[in-house]
């Protein structure tokens, strides 16, 4: 790490730091500049303490950290991509996998009704919620186990791989028996105690950006994951809150990218999410496979103007299997394969 | 709601619109504009379905919300200012709280003398965190259960009420066992489970806005609060996420004076998170009780240059001494008392 | 316009809302819903004054508009895409320009490798800043009215059309003397005084998007252009200011897609502000291609790393060569040619 | 300068590195940690050339500044607090000074009414829009020389002095003839032309924060005003541009601290657009002042309601009134006395 003290601190006050530096289990190296001295605190950032508290000494101006933070889900740290391997389909390499279906599970009819419509028109993967996240209480919460049964059902149907969220760790067991990827949502994030008991699951998971993340916190909540054993993990780009009122999100394409660099996970791009709005999901799709994502996860609903959750993000099957051929040439351009 | 059309759009475009505001539960009362069509629709908001979904219509080009969303933790539900009783202290009304200690629990003597110290200088609840939420899996995550232990025993020792964060559905109950006062932190504003297993305990709740969380967004995490059962809770402005970088993050001292607006329910401010610099928290907390919060939460830590989390934030007794005596004036400026 | 009054509000309150609607000349329409009243006010907002104003009453929940604010930039003003003739490069519609050069004009030898390199590798217009907007006034300003010197010569040498900033009023004159196409850059997207001025030169301008810029006043800000009489307008995204730190910016492609479908006018991305990073700019490219741009604005310097202006997100010739050759088959996906 | 290098660099990259570090006139110093190897180069930062173009290099990971960017409007250049003389009027050290008018000037009438009545109740400074910086060109845009003339009108009949709003270098001549003070707004904050025109005024200037505008970026668009020969400047936050929706700006009563810490300028608080809402602009004064606010910038209209220009964050005479007399204790809390 590097401590950088104030304009004419005192040798004495140098001297402080150089002690707080070492105690804290650094080898200090002082380098005095032009107007001021710069300690250089060599050692394991991730072993030991850091030395941000240090901050709170008056002669400190700023405390700047050399070292990435997470390690495990870093490019450095595996041997080319990862490929994720859900139930025999494939994430990840050149591979561009289609994850469709409604916001909620609403019901038997609705959700087999779009299981065969995204499977006859390139998904592979079914989504659905059975547990939904809220803003409001007086929102439709979701069916809940009755919506898992009608995933597994769907499952058993079509042979379409299951995706739904978990919001509780206590719902992480029951939910792992019908989904084949557990989805942790963008406000549980950085729910820590959920990836946690997500991870134990051995279960593929799907971990949405938070909607304030910034990508390093992003890569440590998938940091948390893989270290505690489960290296199946998706990131998904779910869109990032900002001040543009036009859009629901703004969807951060460059951060697909740039996760492609900083991590060898495979990256989902969910633009239903991204945008809040049916008219940009198609445009959005073709961006997401430009700049290298790894699949897609789209809100695909029977008729959405009656959906019982987020109508105006979806779109209907028509307009999905337009999506999807007019995905091709892009994917083509990107050297993907849909699978 | 209001549901507006696209400028041009036909007779039986605006029909169909008409009819499914009608199949949605709501009266439909079009109103032809000069250039445009608007379809207002008449019923309550909070019963009915909401008509967003009608965004996914091509015809329509925005929809409108008339209605707030919440209502039990709006002013209009309470005769007045709520006043929280927390064993014996009460929070709201005319009354000012200084809740303070450290970040995290690191032992029995940290604890014990912060205790000491902050109530001797005008604290009557302590803080103190047992389950940290930490952005990495390598970070000292707290001391758990012993944690609890060592805050009960302070507890027993000073007088002192005590708040702590819960992180974990399964914790809430041995954590309202030691806790007068459980506390959601920033990152689990909009974990619903959360918030309906703590409302449960019957526990005072201290609710964290999210740092990116709508004021609104707020509101609607506490009404899961009293929708569930649990009306004794206290709104706490930790600051938002912002493109400033001077500051971990941005006070928002406005939305203090607006969730008073808004909701009868007591607003605690937290300068340490708030700003996450221990020189800005003396002069923030003057800010607070300038623009009507009810209390505040800080961080004290015997020596912050060594503290295990968050140092950079934490101020020392004699800062935190000199923080309560100038903050006086302001306090009886404000009309308020310290209890 | 539609005005929100509050719950209980009393018939005489609700009348004096309906005589002030009417007073600034809209046709008040009273609708009294289950909970509370609105007044549609009927007429045009763009003619009559705005009724925001009317937040001012105590009885007055909310004001919202109802029509769009802008109307000459909208797609309904024009039949199908505005082609931009920039002496003979036509910007939009089926083409695809590319538009390189170094972010500042540094000297004659380095502008003119630029050029040629640029021109052989596939761009038809030569960006390069001779008034450069510094955040700081220590450093480099450009080199004024030299660097539109050196811009001249490449027009003459290579027969690349020039894009350069404009940033006072003063210079639109003699920039539009040695320019093409004058830009105006982020920092200035609101200073509406420049905006009349460049539209009073008659030449094309392209807009940069402000980065705290909704995407209403970016094309209300391309409204002041068009008002003035210039139509020959161009729009750029260049990436918006969020909380994320990796990136400068965070590059809006949703934008992109948005403004194509609000706007008739050509929309044009510039990676390289938008993320400010060398390493992201290719791929960056191929997603605005994929989203429907028009065209790219690319920073290209022969030695990025002693540059005198923001050398990090400049690509070297061979980066730039392979950044051209790899996008080609994703503006076939797109159904461009490159011009 | 530090530059971190990646993990892994080569001894012949990081000669390069240090080469590069060499040229641009730095003392490059190089240490070997961990991991990763850090060149400090050491120099003056604010005469040589920056660095970061080095992240250009592949082997480069970040670059990061050691010196504080601005010099002469940092607390370390000034002898304490500078108090600004406007016409008599001192700004700064223990004096509040208030400054209220309308957002536009719109008649003789209602200006000479606002002058009179703010001054009865405790302005001294009065404030007042003849040129308007409009988000859409068909909105009402001041009365231009007209508004002037009823400024100086206003000056005259009731001794207060004025400030008034400056859009372009062509008006700051005949706008410095009828101001006291010349605003600079939150569009023009980096119109760099604009401010160094200013600067040569030799008028005081009120420079507001840009919405956007990091709190360095502040001070450095200071630093042009300071450099170019004015050292006579208001800083003034006037709220920042967030995700929230609920006020119209986030009011960042933290940056005053931060400025009055950084910087021997006097702070200026606008709460009127820092908030955009009339309900909230009195208790926003409190808090400014307890913050350590040297005055504010208020909007005070005889009739908000038929305002020409943002009625709804405007106050009426009698509530202006009620706000001077409630902010009183808090002054006085704070150590100041109203000028």
């Amino acid at each position: 790490m590097i401590v950088i003290l104030k304009p004419h601190s005192t040798e004495p006050e140098i001297q402080d730091v150089i002690e707080e530096v070492e105690k804290l289990g650094y080898t200090p190296h002082p380098i005095r500049g032009a107007l001021q001295t710069v300690v250089a605190a060599i050692g394991d950032e991730r072993v030991h303490q850091t030395l941000e508290s240090l901050n709170a000494l008056p002669q400190v101006e700023r405390v700047l950290r050399v070292q990435k933070r997470y390690k495990l889900v870093s490019r450095e740290s595996a041997d080319g991509d990862t490929v994720v391997d859900v139930d025999g389909v494939k994430v990840g390499g050149k591979n561009f996998v289609i994850m469709a279906g409604p916001c909620s599970v609403e019901s038997e009819d609705q959700l087999l009704a779009t299981a065969r419509a995204v499977r006859k028109r390139g998904a592979s993967i079914l989504r659905g919620g059975a547990y939904k996240p809220r803003t409001s209480p007086y929102e439709f919460q979701g069916l809940g186990k009755e919506g898992l049964r009608i995933l597994d059902l769907a499952r058993r149907e079509t042979g379409l791989k299951i995706i739904t969220e978990v919001l509780s760790e206590r719902d992480v067991e029951h939910v792992a028996e019908a989904a084949d990827i557990l989805q942790i949502g963008a406000r549980n994030a950085q729910n820590f105690q959920l990836l946690i008991e997500c991870a134990k699951s051995h279960k593929p998971v799907l971990l949405k950006r938070g909607m304030n993340q910034k990508i390093e916190e992003w890569m440590l909540a998938a940091e948390y994951l893989l270290a505690n054993g489960n290296s199946r993990v998706l990131l998904c780009e779910r869109g990032i809150r900002t001040f543009e009122t036009y859009t629901r999100n703004t969807l951060d394409l460059a951060a697909v990218a740039i996760a492609k660099n900083e991590s060898h996970l495979p990256v989902i791009v969910d633009p239903s999410q991204g945008c809040g709005r049916a008219d940009l999901v198609k445009v959005l799709c073709r961006g997401a496979a430009a700049v290298g994502a790894d699949g897609l996860l789209i809100e695909v609903h029977p008729n959405p103007a009656e959906a019982l959750s987020d109508g105006q993000q979806q779109v209907d099957f028509s307009t999905f299997g337009d999506l999807v051929t007019e995905l091709a040439p892009f994917l083509q351009a990107a050297g993907r394969t849909l699978v």
